[in-house]
């Protein structure tokens, strides 16, 4: 690293939507800015689900950190995971040995999924947070269908065919729709002994209605929208159970061979580790500029933070919108402090909230703008290509968008990785650790 | 499976370029064919090294097989490895329990990798034999310039900074000028404390000359032209141990945290389970029409045959171009078969030979052309696009080239897929298993 006493050092912690905001605010300034992420590529999380099942490649939607930065010679990027913040310090401890010392510290190393309390469903229920997860959920959702295709037992083909995806937020909602989409297509053209009537893709949501930071009318239409792709939607139960055969959820069983989790998160560990009141979701209560109490220099944003604005009722959503401008407002308040003016209260400006039903289907709020079906999911495209990260991948991303609605895209079909090195068969990755069901084998003898 | 007495069924194990030559040719006609392969998709494996290191997404030379062959409704297609090939009985018996039946069969499993007897060498010298290898290699040689980054230890920088390919074939200089050319490019962009030139390629090669199935001049051009990128070439040498620490080569320790392997292949274990006499390096001698001796109802085609051609010294080498003729001649014997008609020898029509050396070099002989330079490449580029598996395909590569001649291509630089869910940090996947170096991690505190 550059030595350069007298000059401020700032430590990014996490590359997400929050942290590289500021790491690009600060780029061209007399900082000297190390960014740290356990992951070499900033994602671009709102297309992840589409590297799972809707046809782009992993390449397309996450670009190298130290790409995205590299104009910027003030800043560093380093590969490596935190141990430990020393506050009264002002230190940060990394995995390999390293130890940054820091005038300013930025905390944004974002949420984890959470399995309410019950992580032993994590690896029957796989989530979807980083590329290893979207390829995996690839992987099974591929490899049901393959099974489906083998088997000869019609029971264990229904099962085969069912997925189940738990929590109605934006995530679940375009899961849910993707994989309609999907199983329609491959099925009628691909596939010789399964047809896509045969598929069943239920959603399931805790609260009695899906989207809940929409208003009403728009959760209702993702509903209708939703059912027109044959998606059963199941509203006001709570999974109970879930285990290799499927989900026990509001005290009826649906058999299941994929089951794909969409329903919580959480802060980072990093949230408790800094010792700060949190919030009942385990957020930071931060100050109204988003420091950590107690601690000017330290501010904590993005999905780790919880910040009621001032005549509002809740905390800001734990959205991209909301992480970027937390993260462009500390970088601000980082040169005010260091120019020693008072910092300012961060002002969060509303840009609205869209998701995707599928192929042409969506629900967004743009404003006072309410749109629903395709006239949604063009203002979604546009929205999403405009901020995709880099050039190249906004438009290999366009061009693959284009091809994937004229025609089916092969391309993202392919299983690989995710859960490595097992023959991609019945496994299902990581599945399978009950015995198989009896009679299971011997259905498979087709011999004529 | 379609019922269908009387119809002839076929059996193809392996959807490579042999299998998929031979069910493409199989496709229409009223032959009830089945092709069993343990991945889903067939990959166009000359450009795999591109996906570790050249800038094509996993998804741009892979498509998936039954999407190959949809068209053709008397074609399935199983995914699932063969556990056993009973002759006597015409059966092949599957892992997941399926029994196929069969009245001709085509045996085209391919090849593996061969550590000639070191298989301890595997976990620390990877191949490159399908997508999660290819991404395996590309987290390596990404974390290992991640980690020459974050090192303070000179001697450390320099082994992490030292790439080691084990075989001179068109992988290995594949490979070794991919990697020139990668380290060349992103550490002069992206890299803040590591330049170009302390890099270090060695290409290992136990013969005295590269390229061994090229005539001498070209083999030489081959050497000259990697000379150019900066790779060290050592012929004549043989690897006498690897470790994590690096290789022993002709009595030389050549430090390196990356070693690479690409020296050898062997044929899929089903070739010594078919009870055949097999040549020199393990492959079936089968009869002029491909059949395996005794057979005439059981074909063996690609990398697992070894067939010397009339007049001919050796057999022929194990290079696509073979398999696909093969697998069409196969078809077309099979056909005449069952029509009573003799099987014909299989002729070998030669179109020539290529190999790429970095991003715009390389040798090719075409006919009686021979080719270096430019020139070549521009050949190697325009043949690979014309044999590349499907349109998208095609038209996404060449767009990808196209953009990765221009510049560099920043989206694959992830490091996702390969060994999973370590974090990717000095493990580098799945090294690493000896302790480290003492001193190792204190040389990592760089706090000032």
């Amino acid at each position: 690293m550059a030595e350069a006493p007298g000059r401020p050092k700032v430590v990014i912690i996490g590359a997400g939507f929050g942290g590289l905001a500021a790491a690009k605010a600060l780029g061209g300034t007399d900082l000297v800015v190390t960014v740290v992420d356990r992951l070499n590529y900033h994602l671009f999380q709102p297309l992840l689900y589409q590297v799972a099942l809707a046809g782009l490649a992993a390449t397309d939607v996450a670009c190298p950190i130290r790409r995205i930065l590299r104009h910027h010679a003030n800043v560093e990027v380093l590969l490596d995971e935190v141990r430990q913040i020393d506050l009264p310090r002002r230190r940060v401890h990394l995995a390999d040995g390293i130890t940054l010392a820091y005038d300013y510290l930025i905390v944004a190393a974002g949420a984890e999924t959470s399995y309410f309390g019950h992580d032993e469903w994590a690896p029957i229920a796989p989530d979807i947070k980083d590329l290893d997860d979207a390829l995996e959920i690839r992987r099974r959702v591929l490899s049901a269908l393959e099974a489906a295709e083998r088997t000869d037992d019609p029971q264990e083909k229904r099962r085969l065919l069912t997925f189940v995806v738990v929590g109605g937020g934006p995530t679940g909602v375009e899961l849910a729709g993707a994989i309609a989409d999907l199983s329609a297509e491959i099925l009628h053209e691909d596939f010789r002994r399964v047809k896509p009537s045969e598929t069943r893709v239920v959603l399931v949501e805790m609260a009695d209605r899906l989207l809940l930071a929409f208003e009403p009318k728009l959760s209702e239409s993702t509903r209708l929208q939703l059912g027109e792709l044959g998606v059963e939607v199941r509203l006001g139960v709570r999974v109970e159970q879930i285990d290799d055969d499927g989900v026990l959820v509001g005290g009826e069983v649906i058999q299941s061979r994929t089951v794909l989790w969409a329903a919580g998160v959480r802060p980072s560990p990093l949230a408790a580790a800094l010792g700060a009141p949190r919030d009942r979701s385990g957020r930071i209560v931060v100050e109204p500029d988003c420091t950590l109490p107690g601690h000017r220099e330290v501010f904590v944003i993005g999905d780790m933070a919880s910040l009621t604005p001032a005549g509002a009722s809740v905390p800001l959503p734990g959205i991209s919108p909301v992480a970027i401008q937390e993260g462009q407002a500390a970088a601000r308040n980082i040169l005010r402090a260091k120019g020693s003016l008072p910092t300012e209260p961060f002002r969060y400006f509303d840009k609205g909230f869209m998701a995707t039903i599928g192929r042409a289907r969506a629900v967004a709020k743009l404003g006072r703008l309410r749109m629903t079906g395709l006239v949604a999911w063009l203002a979604w495209v546009f929205v999403h290509l405009w901020y995709l990260v880099g050039f190249r991948n906004r438009l290999v991303v366009f061009l693959n968008w284009i091809w994937a609605y004229l025609m089916a895209n092969p391309g993202a079909r392919i299983i690989a990785g995710g859960s490595p090195r097992r023959p991609p068969g019945m496994q299902g990755g990581k599945r399978r650790a009950t015995p198989e069901p009896p009679g299971y084998h011997q259905a498979f003898n087709r011999l004529k």
